[in-house]
């Protein structure tokens, strides 16, 4: 063994982690930059009233045109109180699980590459919204959530203050919260 | 028949939607603000890696507690070349299917109360990512997407200026498209 090995021990897989694939990968964009450029996409066609049916498949990524294991089939509608049928989630409730999500794959990857088990990760997501804005009755109330609260609970091998910070890194790390807090461009073209 | 019912002809049900009864609702809400509040929820459940399982039912609005018709689930994972199992769309591309799922609503919504069949509404969206950000590669880089583009398709019973003026309408009017366009406050709890 190694003086390296003795001070730095291998990472093990572990919470369904491939924790040394993980960090290849990183590495590996790291030193080639082309291969984190990528593109994910959406398609989408309205079904009846405010029911529609979005498929998600193909992307663009680590160099070249990649598939999902399947198409994978995600609808919405709105519920019966706004005159909806109430087939599917609300698109903003995908917001809300969005968010969720990113946050907890973030923490699945971030403990294991810290190395903690984790026993169980669940997440509590609100949106507080004045339907007056997208309505079109009051021009001064938004279209979107005001505000958007999270609670997240850790538990594993390592003790609270040590979950709290992966939970901050994944915060700090995640895509759908960046985009939710700060926007980004959005562009709509009639074709 | 009088002069009113003669110069503005009742609006009736049309594409799914129950024309009286939203225009009704709309209405209602206008005079009663408080209606307008709504909270919507989801929790969510890690299961293995970056694999999680939200759901979505009870929300608040209208006065009062509300339920979905039922409890409707939400999987998310990241993909293979992620290091992902691949069992269910991205978080980000629920934002992408958010989105398009958003503004179809609306388009299912206005083009009836405007009176116009739709036979057809298509979105293709697209969203642009550099990894290096949310990898921490590079910390000039944004987690989220750089940019989103929407292509919609709409075809009915009107000219295609009229068509487009729907979807306009139904992007001014977007709750999904305001919150990423303009992003929103979102807090994150370690509880």
């Amino acid at each position: 063994m190694t003086t390296a090995t003795m001070t730095r021990p291998e990472k093990v897989a572990m919470n369904g982690v491939d924790v040394p694939t993980l960090i290849g990968t990183v590495a590996f964009v790291g030193d080639n930059p082309e291969a984190a450029k990528f593109q994910f996409r959406a398609k989408g066609e309205w079904i009846s009233g405010t029911h529609s049916r979005g498929t998600v498949n193909g992307y663009f990524g680590a160099g070249g045109e990649q598939s999902h294991s399947k198409e994978f089939v995600v609808e919405a509608d709105h519920p019966a109180v706004l005159c909806g049928a109430d087939n599917a989630p609300t698109p903003v409730e995908y917001l809300l699980t969005g968010l969720a999500a990113c946050i907890t794959a973030g923490i699945g990857n971030i403990a294991s590459a810290r190395q903690i088990e984790l026993t169980s990760v669940r997440t509590s997501v609100e949106g507080d919204i004045d339907l007056r804005g997208l309505l079109g009755l009051n021009d001064t109330v938004r279209n979107g959530f005001n505000a958007i609260r999270v609670k997240v609970t850790v538990e594993g091998s390592a003790d609270a203050t040590k979950l709290a910070a992966v939970v901050q890194q994944s915060v700090a790390r995640s895509a759908v919260f960046d985009m939710l807090s700060n926007g980004t461009d959005v562009t709509v073209e009639v074709a």
